[in-house]
């Protein structure tokens, strides 16, 4: 379900993952557009596909490692509102790649146009006492080669 | 915050318990109105309150006796739609009350006006293995007082 | 996105469509499965890209014929619980259909099994006055297609 | 429902408004603890809530003004989590004030612990064209009064 774009060997992304999806009822508010709130979903929903595009998925990593993730910080610009039936793509970049830490740029797009530009960090903590883990070494490297 | 109405003695409930709640933006969707989904979410509210109102949370009941709710059943006649700003009462009543499952009557009202008639069964389950067990005894004992 | 699946000719039912979708954090709560209000809004997109599916949008619906989607009645049995990163279909079929009621059987599956049951009524009304109208006949005529 | 603690004279706030709320399970995900994007919902009810502690609605706001409130941008710091039955209270206090934009400090706090810090700024935009209106002079004056 997902497009990757290739971008000029310049930029220091070699790729952008992209997520599809579609604004239904349960998105929208009574203002006629989608609730503010919602795009926190989107973003996760996108991250969490683009890990499995790398390989993982959350309920094995809480199985093999402990691990979860914990968004830590977050800053969202609203630039236009997205509408019921809109196809929206929702972008993951890796930003910065630390060893408990990791941010990201994202941003969600109806076609050309950018609705909404986020950074989020998330860090991995342990599933038992929500302290901060190191990132497992596979899914470190894994990420990391998606930045440069 | 709960309002508790004593009605006459003939009735089979000694009293139906009601919770108030308030809509808010996340409530509604673009029709204009509260999205239908969400008022699965204020009838759960309103459950939670009244167990805290008898003297139990889910917390406890999950700590003490490895016991969580699932809901089973539910029902539910949307009669008239509530909107933005709007105040409404869910009540609770207990309608029927077995050794591992439960029916609650509820309505969702906006004064006198009834939005939202529903039957929701509930079980108790473990909350390790998910399989039914039987109400822990005290609960039981209270749960039971509510209906006659 | 949608699978088809044809059934015997015996059937009232010529096909049966399929909606599949995952299931992220967002879906879940802290029992650690999917929180049973989550369903109500998967049977939802199910039947709105259903719709779709037939040639029509909400969008459209209301811009044209100034017409809503309301939900009138519903009624859902919880049989397994879906858990994080599980894949789900979301099957949607006609059951009855009237002037300006159309009431829907829906399933929720993980491959064979069933995770949920649910019966959904829906009624057309006014996106102004929110009383009921008829169906467009042309919405009426693809949906009557798809029973028999 | 809500709190209001008067603070010292030096302060640049003459007071701080706090609105408290209830975690159900519909508010957790299956990590154990509050879904994050659920935090943007309780930072909107606090300012909703602060509004009508103004003497203001938003249902009136668009009727009387055609006026609708978007947040355009919003920044979170997310330092413990949110559980199951806590009770939380979310403060409201304007840090700036313009003619069609204001900015919010915001936290989302469990007795004196902090669990979250935002900004969050929402701008006043006409309810059919979404383009920015300048806040009604007795908005702008009631919320000014509230900094300092």
């Amino acid at each position: 379900m997902a497009k990757i774009s290739l971008k000029n060997a310049q930029q220091t992304q070699l790729f952008t993952y992209s997520f599809p999806l579609r604004i239904y009822y349960e998105d929208t508010d009574s203002g006629g557009v989608v609730y503010h709130g919602q795009y926190v979903r989107f973003l996760e929903r996108a991250r969490t596909e683009w890990l499995r595009f790398l390989g993982f998925n959350n309920t094995e990593l809480e199985r093999k490692y402990k691990m979860l993730w914990v968004v830590t910080e977050m800053s969202m610009n609203f630039l236009k509102a997205a509408r019921l039936d809109d196809n929206l793509d929702v972008t993951v970049a890796v930003e910065t790649m630390g060893r408990v830490r990791c941010t990201f740029q994202q941003e969600v797009k109806r076609g050309d146009e950018v609705l909404l530009k986020a950074r989020v960090t998330v860090a991995s903590v342990s599933a038992t006492s929500f302290k901060p883990i190191e990132f497992p070494a596979d899914v470190k490297r894994k990420m990391e080669a998606t930045c440069l």
